[in-house]
């Protein structure tokens, strides 16, 4: 067993052990919202936005990018659970806003590895042994964190089965000092509409 | 300003006003793993498996599943910060155990408002304004815990952009205590292999 195996099995018996009244909650989050952010381990959606277990669906992914993958979680989210506020929350030292589309490929292309940055340019020894698969997958990557902010805000809020109802906020989360700091153009983007009339598609 | 808004402003001004070292923590996971898992609102990964800020990435979806945005994640968790070992968590009670593509997209044929459950039955009272843009949408629900989390291991195990070194782990987490269950027929699939010869594809 790998020691990184132990310690998270240790760490979970210790939770389990006083887990309470925990096992009485509901799958709807009691408090009626979710929140999209990035995967990135210096994030704690609980801590930062002061969560408890029960409260609110949170979604992660390389970016917190407003990808199909997380509209479908959304839509389970309000269709299925009850939620009616939505955060889309990016942050400042994304490593989405250090390499592009074309860089990702290349880096694959050379070898399966870790790769490395070496004077702010990331390199790949080349061994061997890559894939061009990854010329097929959209990175999502990122220029500019407010622009990328409203630009997923604005992504959900206009796709099909997403209720004019419900209220979308922008915010970028800034890893020097744990603060959420407002996309004000975000914020607008995702303000709730009069219902619109969804018009079928196919 | 609604409540969940001011709720979770405050929240996230009580963390950032005791922040501390967590400043000076890097991109890269200090602990080089990965946990895959659902959004459920029950779930805390950080709680369930010891997970301070800075230590391993974390993706969460509708049912925790390994769809082509969560393998996205997962090769920018590996290649560009190194990530080494990666969880597939799925859990108890999830919400995509209790319906199928076709109740969704029936559903969401109907109206874009929350459905309900009664007698067991997903009901939507059909008030209309409902799009059938769901019918594209593979919503990834499952029948079988046991049979999700060998499949998304061996889904991932598979991808010509992840290298055979990574080692992948398969458990379900139990909402009624807490605890993380193996799945052993996932975790032989999610070992480490010989180093494979990846064929270039396209």
């Amino acid at each position: 067993m790998s020691q990184i195996l132990e310690e998270v099995l240790n760490a979970n018996q210790s939770y389990a052990s006083s887990f309470g009244s925990k096992s009485k909650l509901a799958a709807a989050p009691a408090r009626q919202f979710a929140i999209l952010t990035c995967m990135d381990s210096r994030l704690d959606p609980a801590k930062f936005a002061g969560l408890a277990e029960g409260d609110a669906h949170v979604i992660r992914n390389a970016g917190g990018r407003a990808s199909d993958n997380a509209i479908r979680s959304l839509v389970v989210s309000y269709k299925l659970l009850g939620t009616k506020e939505w955060f889309v929350v990016h942050h400042t030292g994304c490593g989405m806003l250090q390499f592009t589309n074309e860089i990702m490929r290349d880096l694959l292309s050379q070898r399966l590895e870790t790769a490395t940055v070496r004077n702010g340019q990331w390199k790949d020894p080349g061994a061997g042994g890559g894939s061009t698969a990854g010329d097929y997958i959209d990175w999502l990557t990122m220029r500019d964190l407010e622009h990328s902010v409203v630009s997923d805000v604005k992504q959900i809020r206009s796709h099909p089965l997403v209720p004019a109802r419900i209220v979308i906020y922008g915010y970028i989360y800034d890893v020097s000092n744990g603060r959420l700091v407002e996309v004000p153009e975000a914020m607008k983007a995702g303000q709730a509409g009069p219902a619109r009339q969804h018009a079928a598609i196919g």
